[in-house]
This record gives C-alpha cells, structure tokens and sequence, in this order.
C-alpha cells in the first residue's frame, strides 16, 4: 500500500512556488501549518495520509502561490506553470504505467481545488480529465467495458463543462432526463453504452451551440484550462463573499491537488462513499456512513440514486438493502481500520471519503466535521482519555460559549414549532408557559403552580421576582446585556430580548406577532438560546451534565489561574453555583433582597419617610430580615468569600409606579397617596444611571448602609456559630468616584464593627472592598486601593461611562455601528480592549501601587465572557464572577488563558 | 518724626526666634514675605511704615515663632521669654525716657495680635498696660490730668480683663451703666475723675468675686499675662474655627507688637481715627473716613460716641459736627500726606489707624480693606496707570470671576424687597417680569412687548426660544451647569436654578414660596448674581462698562496666550461677543436652530418620517433655513473662525411633549396623533444623556449630517462672495468614541464638498473636529487625532462620564457631598484636576503625538472658568470658548494664566 517515496518536484524558476508529489514525509521541516498554507487543507492531507502510507491516489499540488500569482497578474497562470506540470504529469505516467492522452492504457486525472481553511464557493472536482474521444475508447478497449469508459467520459464533459467551460448544469439535467424518458429507462443502473453515448453527442453539440466552440480534445488543453478556472474561481463572487463574511484574508488563495484517477464505477467490486469516524452529532464513538458501488466521487449523494448505509448497525436503522460490510466485509475492515489509524494521526474525529476500485481501497480526503458542542466535547475528552490528544489540548478545543448551553434544556429539533418571532438571545435554554404581562401575575400564577413566560417591553430591578417565578422572559426592548438579560442569567432562566417585531399592549394584556395575536395566558414558547419564539408548547429535550463535561472542568480547573465566583443573592443558587464550581460568591445585589413582597413595604416606609428618624424606624423593620438573609447565604457559602455590595439602585426604582400599586402602598404605610405621588416627582430622574445612587446614597443617608452593615455583621457572627467554619463577608462600596467617599464610609463601617465587638465580644472578620466602575475610579485606582483590601470591576457601569453608551439605549444605534462595522462587537458583552480596557490596566497597576496585596476581580458581565475572561486573566486579576450558568464557561476560559499564557512564556 | 534708628534685638538663646524693635529696615535681604511670615501682617505693616519714616509708636514684636513654640509646649512661653521682653523693654523706657512701673513718668504699652493672613478670632488690643494704682497716680501727676490718668486705667481693667482673666464683657459694662445713671451722666465726655474712681472700684471688686484674686498689680505680670492670653487665644474656638473655615494651616501662628502707648484721650488736641484713602465701595481716589477726639483704639466705633467726619467732604454728607480737616488742619494735611505715601509703598488703597497725642500724629495700622469688586478693578487701574504697581499686577490683583458681575444690572441695595425664595446663582444680573410657566408663553407675551420671567420645574433644549423671549429664568431643579444655567449664561439671561423651596404647580400656573402665592403673570424679581428671589419689580442699576474696565482688557489682551472664542448661535450675540473681545465662535449649537417656531414642524417631520426618503423631504426643507443660519453668522462673524457642532442631541428631545402641542404638529404634518405617541414611546430613552445623540445620529441617519454640511458648505461660499473675506468654517463632530466614526463621517463630508465644487466651482475649504467628551475619546485620542484639525474638549459631558454624575439630577447629592467636604468644588463648573484633568492631560498629549498640528481648545462650560482656564492654559491649549459674558473673564483669567506661567519661568 505505500506509495511514500515519490519526489518533490524541484522548482525549474525562482518565480514558481513549491509544488510537491505526495509525499512530503521525506523533509520533516514542514510542519502542519506551513503544509496547510502551502497545500491546502486539502492537499495538506493527502500529503500527510500519504506520508503515513495510506492509500491515496498519486498526485502533486500547485501550491497556494500559485494563485497568488494567478490574481496578481490578472487571471494569469505564471511563467512556468506548463513547465511544471508537465514534469508533475510526467512522474504520475511513470509511477502508474499509464499516458496522459495516450490511446493505450490512457491517464485520466481528477482535480480539486481547496484553500488554507475551509471555504464554500471555489471550484467543484472535475473528474476523468484527460478523457476524449480516442482515450475514452482506449479505455473501453483497455477494459472491456465500453459502458464504463463512455460513463466516465459524459461524466467529465459534465463537470467540465460546468466548472471551466460556463455551461449551465441545468442543460445537462436536461438532455440527461431527455434520453432517459426517450429509452424508457428507470434508474442509472438500466442504461447501457448506447444510451451514453447518444448523451455524450448532444452534450458535445450543446456545447456548440452554447460557446461556439467543440469540446476540446487536445487532454493538455482541457487540463490548463482547468486549472485556470480553479484559480479564477478564488476571486468569483461566491468565494470573494464567503472570505467576506467569515473576514478570511484574500491573500490566503488555493491550492489545486492534481491526482490519478481512481474508478468507483469500474465494476460491481468498485464503490465510493464516507465514512465518519464518530458521531458528529452525540461525538458517539462508533463509525457509520453510506456508499454506492457503480458510482465516482459526490454522486453517492446525488439525486437518482439513494446512498447505501455503511455498518450493519446503520443498515439496521436505516432499511432493506445491503450495507458495505455485509458485502464487501474486507473493505470494510480496512476501512475501520484506516479511520481509527488516522483519527491517531490527526487528533480529532474525521469525516473520510474513499473510493474502491475493482476491490482496492483508496482514501480520497479525510476532514473534520462540524460537530456539534456536545460532540466537540465528548470527542475531545474520549481522545484525551485514549492518549490521542493532551488534556490541554482538549481544553483549548472546546469553545467556553458552548458550554453554557450544554447545561440547558433545548428545544426539540424534530419538534413541530410555528415561529412569530426571533429576538436576541439573551441567556440560553428553551421554556414554555402561559403569557403574564407584570411581575406580579408572574408571582401569584406561578404559586399556582404555573408555567408563565414574563412579557415586557423592558424590566426593571423591581421585576426580580417576578423574573425568578417566571420559566423565561420576552422582552420588547434592550440588548444581551440588559436588565431582564442580566437578571435572568444570574437566575438560569432562558431569556429572549429586543424582539422589536413583537408588539406588547400592556393594558389590555395582549401580545401580537407575524399576524398572530397572543392573550394572557395563552401559551409560548421561547429559545434563549437562538432567540426564537414560538407558539404553543414546544417539545424539549434535558440538559446533558455528561460524565465528561466533569472530567474536563476537572482537568480546566488543575490548569486554571483565575478563580471562579458567582453572581448571586440567593442559598439556592449559591448551592448550584458550588455544584458548577464556584469558589464564592463575588456579586450578591442586595437590593434585589428588598423587592421580595413583605420588604418592598418597609422599603418604601423607609424611602417616604420625612426625615431621618421615621428612616431608621422603617430600616429597624428591615434590619432583621436583611440579617435572615445573610445568615442564610453564609451558612450556604460556608468556607467560601461572599461579597456582598451595599445598595446600589437609585431609591425611586423601589417606588410604586401603577395608580393600583400607589393606592396599596398608601394603604400598607398609613400615607396620603399624594405622599408618594410628590416623591415619585422629587426623586424623578433624567439619567438614573449617573444619578442619585451607589455610595452616593450613603453620603445622603448613611443610616441605609449604616443597616445593611449592622446586618452583615450579626448574621457573621449567627452563621460561624451555626456552621463552626469562619465566615468572611467582603464588603463593597458600589458606584465610588473619590477617595473621601471611602474614608467616610469606612469610618462608619470600623464604628459599627466596634459596635458589634462590644455586644457580642467579637469582631466580625470582614474585608473592605471598592468597585471600579467609573473612569475617574479607574484614574484614582492608587489612592481608593490604600484603604481596600480588593477592587471588583463592575465591566457593565465601566463601558456605559467610559464610552459614553447607555446599555438600556444602546439597541437603537448598536445594529448600525455593527453593520457598518464601527465598532466591532457588543462591548458590554466583551470588553473593549482599546478603551475600556485600558482603564482596566491603569486602576490594575495603580491599585497595586497603592496596596500591594489588594486582590481584583470582576463580577460586571465580562465575567462570564470567555474574550474578557482572556483579557484580565493576562492582567493578573485574582477572580471573575459570573452567573451561575457560566461558573463552568469561565472555569473553561480560564484554563485556556492559562495555557494560552504558558505557551507564551 | 524719623524713628528709624531702632536696632533689632539680638537674640539670647538660639532656642527664640527673631523678635525686632521697628525698623527691620536695615537688613535687605527681610524680603516682604518673609517680614509677614514673622512679624504678622500688623507687625510687618509697622515694621515697613517705620522704616520709611512714618511715625509709628515705637516697640517690638514677639514673632510667629513664640506661637509655634507656646503652641508645641503646652501653652508654655518659650524659655528665655521674660528675658528677651525685659531686653525690649529696656529698649523702649531707654528710647522713651520713661519707666515700666515707674512712679515717675509710668511706661504704659499696648499689645495687639495679628497672625500672617487676616484672621477674626485673635485677643483683641490691650491698651495701657502697666497701669495700676501707683503708675497711675504718678501718669496723673506728670500730667496734671487725674481725669486722664483715671480714664485710661479703667479703660485698662476692662480690656485686660476681658481679654486675659476672661471676666465677662457684659459685667464691666453693667457697672459703667450703673454708674452713668447713679450720677446721671448722659455722655462720656461730662464723666469727671470721680466717677473713674468708683468705676474702677467697682470693677477691681468685680475681679475679686469673678476670679477670686485682685488686679494684678505687677505690671510685668501684667504684661506676660497678656503675653500668654494673646498666643492662647491662637487655639481658642473662635480662631480655631476661622482657620478651618478659611482652609489657613494652624502652623502660621500670630505675632504680638508690644508698642509704647499712644494717648488719643490725653486732651482737646490729641483724637483717633480712621482715614480711607479711596472709596472702598466706587474706588473712586478721595480720602474719607472718621475720628473722635478724647479717644482711644477702638473705641470711635463705640457705643456711645458718634465718630465723627473726617474731610469737609465727608461733613457735607454727614451732618453738621466739626470735620478732622476743619478742627485740626495741619494734622489731617500731614495725615492726607502720609496716607498717599503709604498707598505708593504698600501699592494699593489702604485703611489708617491713626492716633493724635497732643497735636502729634502716630500710625498705628495700615490695612488693605475689603473692597467691592467695582472698586478693586478701578484702584488697580488707577494704581497702575499712576506708574504705583506694574500693569501685570493690576491685572494679577482683579478677581475675573468679579469681572462677569460689573457687567450685568444688578439689585439697587437700597430698594424695598420681599424675598420669597433662595435658589443657585446660574448667570448674573437680576430681572423682573410677569411670570409663565412655559415657553410659548413666554413667547408670545414677551411679542406683545411684557418683561417675562419663565419659571419651570426644569427646562430642555426645546425651551430655547423661551429662555431667549425671558428676561429671566427661574427653576426648581438644577444645579449651576443645568440645561437653564447654561443656556441662560449663553444668551446673557439672568437665572436661578435648584430654588428646591418653590413649589411649581405647572397645571394650574400657580408658584407657593414662603407662604406667597403667585399666578401667571404676577411680576416677580430674581437676582442671578445672589440667587434670590422677590416678589413684585424691584429696582435695578445699570450695569457699569467702565473706561478702567476697557484699560483692563486690553492690558489683559497684551499679556495671554490663549485665543478666547464665545458659545453662541445667533448673529446679535455674536457681535456683542466680538465687542467683549471674543476672537471667534468656539461652540454652535446648531440644534438651537431647530426649535424656532417655523422649523421645529419640519424638524419633526423629518423625525416622524418611516424611512429615509421621508426623511430627505423633511431635510430638503430645512436646509434654506440652515443655510440662512450660517450666512448670517459667517457674515457676522468675518475674519473669524465659526467652529460648528453638528446636530447633538438626542432626537425625542424635538418631539412633541404635550396632548396640545402633539395634536397641532399631527396636523401640521398631515398624520395620525398616534403615530407621535408611538414614536415617542420607541424613542424614549432611559438615560438620554449616554443614548442615540451626537455622531451616533449620523450613523444611523447619515443625512441629517449631511444636510447641515450641505448647508454650511453653501453658506460659506455665500458669505465669501457677500463679505469679500474668507470664510473658515469648522465643522466638529460631538460625541465622539471611536475612530471608525470619524472615518465615516470625514468620508461624507469630503465627497459634500467635492459636490459642492462641482456646482459652484470652488471647493469651500473647511476644518474637521472632534470633540472630546467621552473617556475613551480622550483615550484614544492619537487616532481620533490623526483625522482631525482640531480637538475641542467638551467638558460637561466629559465630567459627566468621567465622574458618572449626571449634570441635571447631580443636585440633590452635590450639597451633601459638598457639606462633608467629599467633593471641594462642583466639577461642573471647575475643573476636577485629579480625575477629568488627568484624562484631558492624556488626550491633549495623545492628540499632539496623533497630529503635531492640533489646534486644540475647550468649550464646555469649563471654558468660563477661571480656575479652569488657569489649567487649560497650563496644558498649553490653544483657545477657551464660553458664553458671551463671560469673554472677559475669560480674557482676564487668560492674562493672570499667562503671568504666572512667565513668573514659573
């Protein structure tokens, strides 16, 4: 079977790039990459399966030079060329005793263009070049079998005349169906040598007709004209869009692979067909694949015969007729072998196309499928497992994003769906439930032991609860970073935002899309992870917690630097976040702790009242729950950091806003609804954002963290009685922009601890920490880092001000600025290096100056972003904090930026 | 009268600092500055006037150091105290010819305390220390005047004691009482020595009960008692507190003068008093002030004397006792005489504390007095042209802020007032008119020919034309930078924003402030210099342009560097600018163009159209009016450079808000009301500040851009052709954050011109700009840089987003973060040099590095700032742009920026 000792062909000028005969084994210099850039993706591997003595068919490349020329001298071959091919046509008429042209034993070849990467849209394979009128009829004589030759040469004018002669396919088509209904004939196998060559002359004469021309007869001619048109096709508008789209260099071009043919359709020994090493589906290790005898290259998936099934388990699946292991079952098990022996030499599953000519088995192409995330992983850590492929290098071949989705529950593919509508996706998995249209309706319906989907034009932090009783949020408005994105992240539920094609009528409860009109309670269905919406219930289909998504967190986390802590306020999640990984907790928004029905009173006691007494009256009523709460989530996080960010919202996001809602609080306080009415005005804001909120609500009214911190405090001391382990609240200042916001802050916080340490007789142990979210923080990173013991950037609050862009109000003009690509990708989803990212460095570098053991982290939405999860992995940073659901995205992420790394040093 | 032979005491110990008996002026190289610093302001003014022959009271001073060293010891003298006073004293009796405690010829001394700045708090003067009963009886003896003698020990008693046996005031003034009525005195000239004696009794009795000891009769003990006390009173409440208000480190310490008495009450001849050598209130070069005969230190401001005039001058106004000029004039010639001397040596007008002994004229203060802000220009003028002080000091010596109020009509002080209200001071001078609350009101009455004042909740770029229809505005909300301020201070409008305490009800145009109740059309006064508020016109004074202001201004033009350009729009202000010295337009807002009546319909026409061709009709007819807009301001403005802000702000802000004014532009456009309602629904932005404004319009509208460019490109040939002068239009891109946006934008409008010069046959030549006002724009500044002719910083957004405080809603925090000294100014109207500063430092460098040719300058609302325009200067930046009142303080500010840059050097 070994063909390894041909010849690279040596270059006769300097003008000329390296073309090769497979072998390349003979110069161990060229490495894989220089291969694939000189050969193709294509001939990269025939020369290497080649070179491991499997059975390709002998040819020679022209290498990716070769077209670089071509277009730099406007559609030219360069000097030389004929040259070289001859010498290249020479050596195959040598090695296989055959001429090309040649009117005994005749040389037919098949070429096949490929590029560096993979890429639609060049050249299709022409196949029994060197075929005419006199080799095809030697090639009868030579066989015996005129229907063989003459088959094969109508199948080489087809393709021919397609790819280089620019006759239309459907012209074929034509005469083809013509003839077949002429002679009455049902399937290929029916028609005999007359029959192709009544086809053959009217091709010939269409050919006529259409180009003026004969078809050419003279092999040399017809085989340079094939290669031009490979090399024209490069710059043709199918290939130029595709580069354009996937933004692949035109630089790249492509390499044509010129080989001796090989007949599948010799005899009832000879077949064609593919055989996958795995599954690309499940990644599955078991083959399967189909074949046809009587047939040459792409027909077996061609329209007039139906593909054959491989293995006996396929046939089982799949019908009556014989599988290639029934019937040629030493074939077969060369061919099972040959996919285990190069699935070894290439490291990765393989899709592998082979042709059987008269009982001899040749390998045409061997390529990596398109798995899906699931495959990708399972394959990676099986060839791990088997030795095949380093625990690395299974971890750099798992995209971190896939992860988050393999944890989801996922639509049904087969399922029967009706879509309305498709927003963004905006936090992964497939929900259905009825429609509700509030929060509130969400929460009660839910009680009842409902499904709901929440419908909104946006929300707001009062939705929390509504968002965590729902099964998955629609929302009109907002982009994959707003608030019902973000809640419903931190929340695992599937989430779908900006569906702006979808019109919500929120008073009268109805929902209306591609003509179909939805009312409360009607059911939907949503797909957070494609962003599709659908009617009705549609079929689901569990997530996956596969054995080997295990192993590979586990081999992630032994490489990994950074830790891994999660977004949450909740036990309950804060328990499944330790299940997926999480080493703590680095966000816990206590706000979202005041919406929860009893408080939201208290709240808004708190926030009406007059003065600061009857404040401290209503926070007296809060003191105790906000100390259950963190009891709760201590003993949940026990032995692990909890960060827990004083308030943050601006108060009027815990007002009421409807008439009803006005009416029920004025009842619950004992006020004139007037009250709240003139409040709601005072506290109206034109930028919430950049308002009244953060820290700055501490300065205005201490007695608020004042509260929050005395809670901290007991529930430290309740929860390291109730679990033994020592407990460590980290506290944050949000929303800080001066150094002496932190010194009054922290004073007060020192106070209350020695308050705390004279009733109790204990300290509470705690951390004092700052978030970096606004460029003048960033800016004065050395002085806010003297009195923190660790920094947390919030990413999300950092890009709004730092670019200037309101993410609630960035989807109006972000669509555009990404079509006319302005700026590159959505940069609260991942960071934006240039801008945002440099003040990340400055506050790095002088928060270390200012306090050489502070720790950094970062619990905004880049946390949970495998790209910014690179980015500050280079920069040093201690943690980053995400959503539940993407601990084990960045636990992934993480270990590839520090294999990354090691690779660079 | 030379006195100047004193010599310095020389030191005993090294561990005292220098203390000098008057005059220093034999050592050269005691610099101004140093004098101060040691001997106090009080001591040094002394030390200077005896130096130059005036006749002071001779004596010596205890330096700043013995302060600094009472101070570090526990408020203990330092060691070697006594000796060095005794050496002084020695000095005094010898030079004197009298004895400390002698029963003949008895020494007396004042004491007086004065620190290196001007500081409340300090003990007050002791006068006639070293009285007791036997000094006494002996001064009465060498005088034959027992009336005397006694007048001055009582008078001694009570200042001692207050000052150092802190024995109440209020005591020694019960028994003076008593006293007067038991004897039935009604002045204190008809007291006889009798009634001093049982004074004195009374008093010394007093003492007893008060503090258990007598007076104290050693008069050394006296005299160290005083000592003690006056560096005491350095730590004493009131002082203490003085210096934390006024920000003076504790460590400058306070001198004490110990001087031989001078008696103003020894007999007919001999008086005390106060001569100003200009008009503090006009500055106007006449010498005023007030004496009283028979008198001592403070006591002609006293209770129970009236002083009386100084100059015949004064006398006319004042009444009819006799004048210092008529009664005594020789002394008030030499007085005339030696308070011009003084003004030349001390280089400005000052306030003389004199003393008359026996037809002897002693000084005994010379202060530089609070003067109005009219006052000190015209005395620094004046001064200077008089060849007294450089120009660059009068220029040095004028606050610019002061500059802006001269300008505007202010309160006559003398009016009858009501005040109902206190708001923020947003643009100077005060105003009456009837009050609306909206601006087509204000419109339409101020067409019928009424003074309006506008008072709103808060304004928005649609009441522009309201504001510019008012003579004043009033607003509830707001800081000193809101939308009202800025606007206001553009278009030289009298404003008060954040008056919390006014209560606006909108709907039924009725305004409540303390109890009043004002409807629609009531007149009301507001003071925008003040902040206040009045019921009902209260008169006004004219605003003064002095000819020193113009003196000024163009001593100011002589010296600065940087180029000042004004914030304006329209035509008139334009031209006015151009008059206060404004050297071209550094911000058009051409959205203020939009909302004039006749455009603000096709403005939204343009924003309600469905689609791009809608939108072009909508254009097509703005752009005769843009057109028109730039015509007249290149014409207004010829020969200067016009820098254009293309359209800004966010579109909903043209919409229609109101159910009236949404039915009227349905109409006037000829659509449904409900497609507004829905577009002002679609278009609602939660934080319109960082939303779809600036640039990002052009992205996704590009022909709104591209409209205005059209516009300014055909004005500026129209002008050109109508003027005769070039035109140099520069066209600046607001909202900047990236360089893709200005490669897009650049790109459009170069192929504007090219289009333009096909059609008129002249390419307009223009400059492209970029503002500044995002972080990352300053980041990124070497690319933005390399686009752009000139940077424009735009400091309100800048500190928007750099702080994330948003301007409009940061007032109901600043006050408290400003009461806790959180944040030393508001960074909206100065500089935050920390934090803005530091990225305004990064991108003026990045910019220079991007485009060595950068013009750069500034035209937020720092523009006007002296303090800002002090650090843009610094930086090196080309010209500052504010609004148009405020060109000569900016021009001022220019100069003292320049000045100190060359002294630096």
């Amino acid at each position: 079977m070994k063909q390894a000792n041909t010849h690279k062909i040596k270059l006769s000028s300097a003008a000329l790039a390296p073309s090769c005969l497979f072998t390349c084994g003979d110069d161990e210099s060229w490495q894989d990459k220089q291969y694939i850039a000189n050969l193709g993706l294509k001939g990269a591997s025939l020369a290497k399966m080649t070179s491991l003595g499997h059975p390709v068919p002998i040819g020679f490349v022209l290498t990716t030079d070769f077209c670089r020329q071509f277009n730099a001298a406007g559609n030219k071959l360069p000097k030389g060329t004929e040259k070289l091919v001859k010498y290249g046509l020479a050596k195959l008429e040598q090695r296989l005793g055959r001429k090309f042209g040649g009117t005994e034993k005749p040389l037919a070849l098949s070429i096949r263009s490929g590029a560096p990467v993979h890429l639609a849209g060049l050249m299709p394979a022409i196949l029994n070049l060197g075929l005419n009128d006199e080799t095809c009829a030697a090639l009868a004589t030579e066989t015996g079998d005129a229907r063989f030759a003459l088959d094969c040469y109508r199948r080489f004018i087809e393709s021919y005349s397609i790819a280089v002669l620019n006759v239309g396919e459907d012209l074929f088509e034509e005469i083809f169906e013509e003839v077949r209904s002429e002679s009455d004939l049902n399937s290929i196998s029916e028609f005999e040598s007359n029959d192709y060559q009544v086809i053959i002359d009217r091709y010939k004469a269409c050919i006529i007709e259409e180009t003026g021309d004969d078809f050419p007869q003279d092999v040399f001619v017809q085989l340079m004209g094939g290669i031009s048109a490979a090399f024209e096709s490069w710059n043709g508008y199918r290939a130029k869009s595709q580069r354009r789209i996937n933004q692949i260099s035109d630089d790249i071009g492509l390499a044509l692979t010129v080989q001796g043919m090989v007949y599948g359709n010799r005899n009832k020994s000879s077949a064609t067909g593919i055989i996958q090493s795995r599954n690309p589906n499940t990644g599955e290790a078991r083959v399967s694949g189909s074949y046809l005898t009587y047939a040459q290259g792409p027909e077996f998936i061609g329209q007039y015969r139906a593909p054959k099934p491989l293995t006996n388990e396929d046939k089982a699946r799949d019908g009556r007729v014989a599988s290639l292991e029934e019937r040629m079952p030493d074939m077969f098990k060369q061919l099972v072998k040959t996919a285990c022996e190069l699935e070894k030499a290439f490291g990765d599953m393989l899709d592998i196309e082979f042709t059987i000519e008269d009982d001899k088995l040749f390998i045409l192409e061997a390529v990596r499928p398109k798995k899906t995330d699931q495959a990708e992983l399972m394959v990676a850590v099986d060839l791990a497992k088997s030795g095949i492929i380093s625990k690395q290098d299974a971890l750099m071949r798992v995209d971190p994003k896939s992860i988050e989705q393999l944890l989801h529950p996922s639509l049904d593919l087969e399922a029967k769906k009706t879509k309305i509508a498709r927003g963004l996706p905006a936090s992964p998995g497939a929900a259905s439930g009825e429609i509700v249209f509030n929060s509130e309706e969400a929460e009660e319906r839910s009680a009842l032991g409902k499904d709901v989907i929440l419908v909104k034009i946006e929300t707001s932090p009062e939705d929390v609860y509504g968002i965590h009783a729902a099964q998955g949020i629609l929302t009109v408005r907002g982009g994959s970073t707003s608030h019902a994105a973000v809640a419903a992240r931190i929340m695992a539920r599937p989430c779908v935002t900006g569906a702006s094609s979808v019109k919500v009528d929120t008073e009268n409860e109805t929902l209306y899309a591609s003509g179909h009109t939805l009312k409360k309670g009607d059911m939907i269905t949503i797909d957070g992870t494609s962003g599709e919406i659908y009617t009705g219930k549609v079929a689901t289909i569990e997530a996956n917690f596969s054995s080997e998504f295990y192993t590979l967190m586990q081999w992630a986390d032994e490489v990994r630097q950074l830790k891994i802590r999660v977004n949450t306020e909740t036990p309950e999640l804060a328990l499944k976040a330790q299940k997926m990984g999480a080493e703590g907790i680095g966000l816990c928004r206590t706000e979202h702790m005041f919406f929860e029905k009893g408080r939201i009173v208290s709240m808004r006691e708190m926030i009406l009242a007059e003065d600061e007494v009857g404040r401290k009256r209503a926070l007296d009523k809060l003191l105790p729950m906000q100390r259950k709460d963190f009891v709760d989530l201590f003993t949940a996080m026990s032995g692990y950091p909890v960060t827990i960010r004083l308030l943050d919202p601006p108060l009027h996001e815990f007002l009421p806003k409807s008439d009803q809602d006005i009416m029920e609080t004025a009842n619950a306080i004992g006020i004139d609804h007037k009250a709240i009415l003139r409040r709601l005005e005072s506290y109206a804001e034109t930028n919430p954002m950049l308002g009244h909120r953060g820290c700055r609500l501490a300065i205005t009214h201490p007695e608020i963290y004042d509260m929050q911190v005395q809670a901290i405090f007991e529930a430290t001391i309740l929860a390291e009685q109730a679990t033994g382990d020592p407990t460590m609240p980290e506290i944050m200042i949000p929303f800080v922009s001066t150094k002496a916001e932190l010194v009054f802050l922290k004073q007060r916080i020192e106070d209350i601890a020695d308050n705390v340490a004279n009733i109790h007789g204990a300290r509470p142990a705690f951390k004092f920490g700052t978030m970096i979210e606004l460029p003048r923080a960033a800016l004065r990173a050395e002085e806010l880092a003297e009195l923190s013991d660790f920094f947390s950037f919030g990413s999300n609050d950092l890009t709004q001000t730092t670019y200037g862009i309101s993410r609630d109000d960035s989807a109006r003009f972000l669509n555009s600025y990404a079509r006319r690509g302005i700026i590159p990708h959505d940069p609260f989803v991942s960071i934006d290096k240039d801008g945002v990212g440099e003040l990340v460095k400055i506050a790095v570098e002088r928060g270390k100056r200012g306090n050489s053991n502070l720790t950094i982290g970062v619990c905004g939405e880049h946390g949970g972003d495998p790209y910014s999860i690179h980015f500050y992995g280079d920069l040093g940073l201690n943690y980053v904090s995400c959503a539940p659901f993407r601990v084990p995205v960045a636990r992934l992420a993480a270990a590839q930026n520090a294999i990354h790394s090691q690779n660079e040093i």
